[in-house]
């Protein structure tokens, strides 16, 4: 998916957008005490998003967040959203809110990983939890908790707010039939999974969503990852690059978050700081429904009308890079003490999620194809 | 999963619980009109259940959607949950809530297939869509506005309040090797899955919740299915039948639903609707997340402390009940024009969905398992 470098030619808009900013912060930094339960004028909230607008799949959830919230608290609780560079830029949404600049920001949270790892295994970790088992994650196995101790460092409180469901592997100019031809392999790949390629002797290479096309065409890189079929096929990578390789190893399922302002939350009465957390686990729904169906659809596309060849890595590719994941990870759970409770946390819950998996949707969807044929 | 057999015991307290409703209906039976968006009285909404009050992971779910409408509307709505039995007996609630005696039910829509056979894919069908894909089709694929066609007929509307996930394929006194296992093999399985297993040459068995343990202890029946290690775990079925098969080949990723009176639902201003439906798709991110999270820790407990063997059926028994199951549910889905229209979206579905999981989550499960091991 999209990181730091996907969005690098929107954050060129941001120098501007930041004066902008810093002339609307006195009107709206501050949060306005908060209203008592039965004394409603209308509060608004500005959400800033690392996502540009209208975005599908990502701007479109957080767009969902802001009118189920504006919706249901009857205009009360007034949420209005702004894509990347219009009033900060897409990685400075993080200390726009923890500084009261806005409200809350609609993100992923690996962005962040620079300020500590921990934040990675709140959206994505290679080799790790698909959707709806994050999900159980934090809701029941204690990783909100966790999470609240991470972002309350910040002055922010988090939650869940969108899911992609899960991402593909990536489109190459050629078959990859060997660990070799990962040597030399120049890939747009980020984070924790392009430390993966490194590891496997590619270059990991960053850019941002535009630049990809123009740089498979050139040559410049062989291979790319982006999400899914869904926002991939918009992209049209399958001119450049025939084999789409399925599954991902690096995003099995992610999670997109609402992170708050911490000092604007505890000002928000009972019910509408439930209309928010509604609203958040309404758009997990959401969103992985809009995934999972579009994803479909957009396959169907690829294939029939595009030509588009499936592939799947090797049983002997998958070891190698699985080893790796498990090391990179490992790795970087040991930066401090928060990231090595949320990676143990997390290990514990993979391990639950494993073993339900392996006796329910694992062996099913191997059953039904059995039986329905491909 | 539960269906009317599993509460017959409970459908027994009906008799005298109808006069008491009868008694009460004059008092909420006929819905107060709708109060003006500014002028806010506290509305009292009756839910009634086909679940024991407090039952976990159903009783739960219909709890928590009360909880969430009745704390984002600050009390403005109030709802009230009734357990099967409390108002009307469990299958009792559907009309009950057509006919306005209570608000709305929370319940599995497979429950009135008796009504027309188009009601069990919104619930589940054998061989077909998992949790995430049903959600799917409901939200995004068409299933909304076939579904509100078919409640529609009878004074209702109905939304995905909750989803089981994964249910097993249920706990055998002795092991099924082959086809030949299942002739005049006693269980206790409902509905559809029941059908199958008739073809089988088994015969399906009714009985209620509490029925069950005892007639595996007698030896009146050979094997039971139920919903899944946190719910199988409770009622302690390892102790007289040690073999547990999974995954279950008829109910992939039960939805629950609940259902409003259309007229008390056309009353509701748009924010309480909208409370309302976002309180539902919440409820769904929640239930499958319990389920997913607890299904792990009960069946840990199983294995680890009670020696519980798990089994998978052979890929031929597979075959043969996904082909007889296939016929079972097309069969189903001719008794009416709805139940056809409603058969074949969910089918246009189910196929994106194989599609997108053959490439997404069922390989990473497979590769995931490869690199981890078991």
């Amino acid at each position: 998916m999209d990181r730091r470098t996907f969005l690098s030619g929107i954050t060129v808009m941001t120098a501007g957008a930041a004066t902008a900013c810093s002339q609307e912060s006195g009107r709206t930094g501050s949060a306005p005490a908060a209203p008592a339960i039965n004394r409603r004028q209308t509060r608004r909230l500005r959400m800033v998003t690392t996502w540009p607008t209208g975005f599908p799949g990502l701007g479109t959830a957080a767009e969902r967040i802001a009118q189920f919230v504006t919706k249901m608290s009857g205009g009360a609780l007034e949420v209005k959203v702004y894509g990347a560079g219009e009033i900060v830029g897409a990685f400075e949404v993080f200390d726009a809110v923890s500084n009261g600049v806005a409200d809350m920001y609609h993100a992923a949270e690996y962005y962040w990983q620079g300020r500590s790892p921990a934040f990675n295994f709140f959206c994505a970790v290679p080799l790790g939890m698909t959707a709806h088992e994050i999900i159980s994650w934090v809701e029941y196995g204690g990783g909100q908790e966790l999470w609240e101790n991470l972002s309350g460092q910040f002055g922010l409180i988090a939650f869940q707010a969108g899911n992609t469901g899960h991402q593909m592997g990536g489109w190459f100019k050629r078959e990859i039939n060997t660990l070799q031809d990962f040597r030399g392999l120049r890939m747009r790949i980020p984070g924790l999974g392009g430390a993966v390629l490194r590891e496997l002797g590619g270059a990991a290479v960053a850019l941002s969503g535009g630049e990809i096309y123009p740089s498979l065409q050139s040559g410049a890189i062989d291979a790319t990852e982006w999400v899914g079929p869904w926002n991939d096929l918009a992209f049209g990578f399958y001119r450049e690059a025939p084999y789409y390789y399925g599954p991902g190893f690096h995003e099995p399922g992610s999670a997109l978050a609402l992170g708050l302002n911490r000092e604007v939350w505890d000002s928000l009465p009972v019910d509408q700081q439930t209309i928010i957390r509604t609203a958040c686990r309404a758009a997990n729904n959401q969103s992985l429904a809009e995934f999972t169906y579009n994803n479909g659809l957009a396959l169907h596309t690829l294939i029939t009308d595009h030509g588009v060849q499936l592939r799947e890595f090797s049983p002997d590719i998958w070891c190698e890079i699985g080893r790796i994941s498990e090391t990179v990870v490992a790795d970087t759970a040991t930066a401090d003490p928060i990231s090595r409770a949320v990676f143990d946390s997390y290990r514990q819950t993979r391990r639950l999620g494993r073993d339900w998996a392996n006796v329910s949707e694992a062996p099913y969807y191997r059953n039904r194809e059995l039986v329905l044929g491909r």
